[in-house]
């Protein structure tokens, strides 16, 4: 059983991406491909630029399948005075702490819930259109993992790590999931007018819920409230099953990723989300456990050689 | 006055095509076309397979028109435990009875809500995950009929019965569209891109309300929460002014079809609901009268003609 | 300091073109740019036609930004008996005046509203389907406009006194902005596989905030419930700030544009709102200072000659 790096994932974990922000990681992404790709069993051809926006994409030989894994996560715009509005769904508690900057420095200060409308408490004023995210506090037990961002910097983590190995696959870092989308339609378009891929997998964190428990491996999800095609998910879950890793079934009335994106597109393509669960969900404290992020790494792998 | 094929009707509103999981039906009318199109005027091209998931689409001649007819219906999805989540908008009474199928055999079950909470009733557990849907009972009396589906198995049948006359025209049977869509998106590339068709008919059903009621022709949608564009409504007005078929103007402010996502496809599509109306909606009585039937499906021979 | 042209825009406001309904305001646009283009610097190219529903475009030189500027109003349509059904958003106060046109003639008549319900009050019946707006009364004072409509006749007034002047550029004017949208996508796909066009601006109206007041300028948009690429936004502020233009910034967690059409689009293209705010949003009241207006015709020229 192949170890978690832990200091990669802490390294994202603590990279500033917010949603329409992700330029940061996107740099650094570019840097650790260009530096690892030595390592890999394949080099992958890097795909990115003003026609892309902020995303990347690996292509590894002959694509068939597309990992898809957000950059951006939740966060916070200062508007005017000491008031912020939220960049996606965060799940705010007074005293959390917030960091960014401005042109005025390096912020870091504690956000307030006043009845949900949220304030900064800071020594100085902060310029309007500021963008903060939650203080990295990456901690880890025997068992698990726990910091912000685990969604969905885990997921970028587990593209990397099949990324190693991957003879023939797109690998596609997209942005602005967590606050509307807007990159995976033209990404979609790409994808397949350029080479018919038409099968795609979301790498992305989901809930600890009454079905969904720790420990019990990666999560491959029925619905959210997005309906796959029904042909195709029982593909994966088939394959799931002849893996041998474990893995727990998800059936959902709410929550949404990139595959609701992928549905609406102009493509007749495939999506199914498949990923480890956390609980604490969109707070600093997001929570997952080692052996679900051993089963993605792991059911990733072997989905890519045989979907 | 032309008959109406109740066989044809009653056996499509019991095939099991919950949302997302349409290929039962798509089969079936595979199947249907390939057996009855030597009686039709003109034999269509059956355009279907993995670049359309499942859906299906009959070109005859030329065409300029297309009609959209949805296959898929409200449903339910098992979750874990007896629970279960809504596929659609389903209006639940306890004690309507489910069917479905899972590993363990075919299933045959009561729902019952809870506060809005929905659980099934059922010997044995059934697997997370399972899709169920309304057992069908179909009724006839002198004026009406009464079954689970009508919506849109009527849709469907309408698009049958043109195609026994049409020569020129696309009938469009999409997927998805009781829960959220997805194909229409990449119908409407296909159609546009391969026959620059611009104008569109949703062949669907509306509701009985204080301005539409029973017996009093198909009805033709000025508006419900999209609006379509004034220009081709006032048209297709015009034509069933002049057609002498029974019609009834709706003019509604909620409910949607799949005139929304023909909206907002990449392409300058014009589009027009043209449906019977039918009372208890998104039930297993949802009623229509005999007579709108007829005139929708009058009616749509004459636009497909007309337009 | 260049004059306003106070019959020019008085004429936009009262034009009828609600949405789905624009085709008047279309027709008076291409006869306003017919005979106006000789005195202009560049003779644009007008497009339109079928392929583009009621939208227009003027094409001049070799673009690489494109202004966007929507044509319909927020309006109401006839439901049966009295009732009215809202087109957009309006903010009715019961007494205000509509106006329109049906079989039967002109109409003006005064809306009631009861607990949210809307209603007409006018001597005879409406045929039901008929589209009503706001009757324009258009006001001057020494620094300010009101009307109805100034959201959005304002940004086309713009987009025309740009015109005047462009050498390169593209100036869209799009449909259904208060109702859903439905046709900035394919105007997307038109202007970015045409001409690879990635840059947009939205010439449209904006709120009076907290932190958005009169006559201090035009408003650059960080963000609303859309949250437009930082480092586009950043490019826009960098030259609103050297353009010595007064401009303000505005953060807001609510409201929306064709730039969320845009984002949404399957093509990677960037957007950024810029426009004056107004007072009184979607009653026939619209309130707008003159400085704001100057502001935002000058502030667009030095943008489209600089980005």
């Amino acid at each position: 059983m192949e170890p978690i790096d832990i200091e990669l994932l802490k390294q994202l974990c603590g990279i500033f991406a917010p949603s329409g922000n992700e330029s940061a990681l996107t740099k650094y992404l570019i840097e650790y491909v260009e530096t690892q790709q030595d390592n890999w069993k394949t080099k992958p051809e890097l795909i990115y630029g003003e026609e892309f926006q902020d995303c990347l994409i690996l292509k590894f030989g002959e694509p068939t399948t597309a990992i898809f894994a957000h950059l951006d996560s939740i966060g916070f715009t200062v508007r005017y005075e000491n008031q912020l509005v939220p960049i996606g769904g965060p799940e705010v508690e007074s005293g959390d702490l917030l960091v960014g900057h401005d042109a005025m420095g390096p912020i870091e200060c504690k956000i307030k819930d006043e009845d949900g409308h949220l304030f900064y408490d800071f020594g100085r004023g902060i310029e309007s259109g500021t963008d903060l995210v939650y203080k990295c506090d990456f901690r880890e037990t025997e068992e698990y993992f726990q910091s912000c961002y685990i969604d969905n910097r885990l997921g970028v983590y587990n593209a990397l790590k099949v990324a190693e190995t991957l003879e023939n696959g797109l690998i596609i870092f997209s942005c602005w999931e967590e606050h509307g989308g807007g990159t995976v339609s033209f990404l979609c378009k790409w994808m397949y007018e350029k080479y018919k891929v038409k099968q795609a997998l979301i790498s992305d964190i989901t809930w600890i819920t009454d079905g969904v428990t720790h420990g019990q491996g990666v999560v491959v999800s029925l619905r959210d409230s997005s309906i796959p095609r029904r042909e195709y998910v029982d593909k994966i879950i088939a394959l799931a099953e002849a893996s041998g890793v474990p893995y727990q079934i998800e059936v959902e009335r709410s929550g949404g990723s990139d595959g609701r994106e992928i549905q609406q597109s102009q493509y007749p393509i495939d999506w199914c989300f498949v990923g480890a669960p956390e609980d604490y969900v969109h707070t600093p404290n997001e929570l997952v456990h080692k052996a679900d992020i051993t089963a993605m790494v792991t059911l990733y792998k072997y989905l890519m050689n045989n979907l």
